[in-house]
């Protein structure tokens, strides 16, 4: 606290994200990263712009990579200018709560979802109603039938990973053509069907994307936003507004050799995929409660043991995984799917339950 | 204009950044970039940390960085909690703003000065008093003695790159100890003396740098502040409910060597300011007047002809200079110091007149 602060600043509840411990040799399964690296082609892509072009500004609009990412949803009809790119999906999603939800009324998402969420309400005063999921930890469409300045939702589900059909978004895009849905698909790729497809049937859609996921590039922070270009257009100028180049000269590189690379991503995600039902498979035969997941994690609690204690004797042994101590899913343990090593220490290391 | 935005978008009147055309053999004297390239150690660090790790999330408070940056600074008695680090200094600025400058006073600012203040400004809905420049384009302290919910200026001032001695730097912050007093230092290093050395002596005073200009990455994104550490507190808070990762691994690695190498930075910056000397030199043989500048730019005009013309003239030439139309300074062009050969090119291509 300060007298020099904003009156906003001693109100904001910031964000914490997944530590990223500094110890070697721990399996670090707590912030959904993929185990598999980033496409050789995305650091050679990077090595060529390693030089003393370093100097110049990249290009503010980051033209080349929106290009990369409407090619690669051309079947969808997208185009450069119904694309927006961001420092992470967390920016992208920051300008999307300032420039686009917020309105009069209160905006609508899940009381389990993304715990950023939240935080951005605060940063830009951004009213909200908290939709609870159902029992069984999933997102009831009708529940998003009612009066509201907004919605967002992130499709996979975090933390619970649970996948909601294409059907049923396009049921929450229609019900609210007057104010804009967000999708934040995060981690759509390993498994679900991206609602960017339906983007050029909706006015009021807009779909967010990562590279730090799918991608395998948390390290280089891109994400993405696809929606009509009226929409794009107001993203970008809140961007403008705040920070003319987000993404430098390397990131800008790295992610459109990320989106060309078509083999690399899919084997990535595949390998992902099947690790995760080994991992699911494993959880269960020792009593977990496993949520169905579309996801490169999966949310799980086991009936006799609290989650709390799970992920503290975890750690003992060397293996982190996140536990959040909210309301309905303290019980639970998010764990991020590992290499298939990582993945068999984990389950080994489950052996005292 | 769309009925989804926010009401805030229709108002932005977003930064329009120097043009980055795609030309090539251009010479661009219009964004201020260093015309010499980074250090090699900068590349070389930066290539170490080009591997598989970049699927793993950097971290998130730049801890190396401050660090860095705390070392280089350490005669001044700075220590790592009392710098923040941001994807350049348009985002720690904007922070600055919507965290520190935002109150119920308006702020005061130049009314030529950088041209992103009035465009924060309109991001954040923060009020300002704008305060002329002298008639010979200079602050004058006495002028921002006057109540004020913050004050920010550049020092060198930009686009004139008149430089303000550090008594008359001091006489502001000390005349306004109950605001904050933002001195925004992009240029210091080409010739003037940081405030960086009056932080620990004033808890309303913030520093704010970039890598972009002496450190030449314009490309890598990355600006700094240093001020006490209430302050910097205040401006984590901001940023960890915006993005908690603005920098990216490869930008943190470079971002360190940068500090490190001080024998090629400050060869850089003498390289610049005796570039500097020759183009003044010339630009006054030509009959220019030439505003005194400790930049890596001149801000010259002709008395016999219009700014606008001279800069058509030369980008026929091939060269790109900035000209910027405005009340006060639309006879003035802004000459960014490039190469020997570029400024010998820059005169010559001057003749006409």
């Amino acid at each position: 606290m300060s007298k020099y602060w904003s009156s906003l600043v001693s109100e904001l509840q910031p964000y914490v994200p997944g530590e990223q411990p500094k110890m070697a040799n721990l399996i670090k399964l707590n912030t959904n990263e993929n185990p598999f690296g980033p496409s050789p082609k995305v650091i050679s892509a990077i090595k060529s712009e390693l030089n003393d072009n370093l100097r110049l500004y990249p290009d503010p609009e980051g033209h080349a990579l929106k290009e990369a990412i409407a090619s690669y949803y051309i079947d969808f009809g997208i185009e450069e200018n119904q694309v927006f790119v961001g420092n992470g999906s967390d920016e992208v999603l920051a300008h999307i709560f300032q420039g686009l939800l917020k309105q009069d009324k209160p905006i609508l998402f899940p009381d389990i979802t993304y715990s950023f969420y939240p935080v951005y309400c605060g940063l830009y005063k951004v009213e909200s109603n908290i939709i609870p999921l159902t029992e069984s930890f999933e997102i009831n469409p009708d529940d998003y039938k009612r009066d509201n300045g907004g919605v967002i939702f992130p499709n996979p589900n975090a933390p619970t990973g649970r996948y909601m059909g294409l059907q049923h978004v396009q049921a929450i895009v229609e019900a609210n053509l007057d104010s804009v849905v967000v999708v934040d698909e995060a981690y759509i790729d390993f498994g679900g069907e991206t609602a960017i497809r339906l983007v050029n049937q909706y006015p009021n859609l807009v779909v967010c994307q990562t590279l730090s996921k799918a991608r395998s590039l948390a390290g280089l922070r891109v994400g993405f936003a696809v929606a009509n270009a009226e929409l794009i257009e107001g993203l970008n100028r809140v961007k403008d507004s705040f920070n003319s180049y987000p993404l430098d000269r390397l990131a800008l590189a790295g992610a459109v050799a990320a989106f060309e690379d078509r083999q690399w991503f899919e084997d990535s995600c595949n390998g992902v995929i099947r690790e995760r039902e080994k991992v699911t498979k494993g959880l269960e035969k020792l009593g977990f409660e496993v949520l169905p997941s579309k996801a490169n994690f999966v949310f799980a609690r086991h009936p006799e043991h609290k989650g709390a204690d799970v992920a503290a004797e975890l750690r003992e042994q060397g293996i982190i995984v996140r536990h959040f101590n909210k309301p309905r899913i303290s019980e639970f343990l998010r764990i991020t799917i590992g290499t298939s090593d990582q993945n068999n220490a984990l389950i080994k290391a489950l052996d005292f339950l």
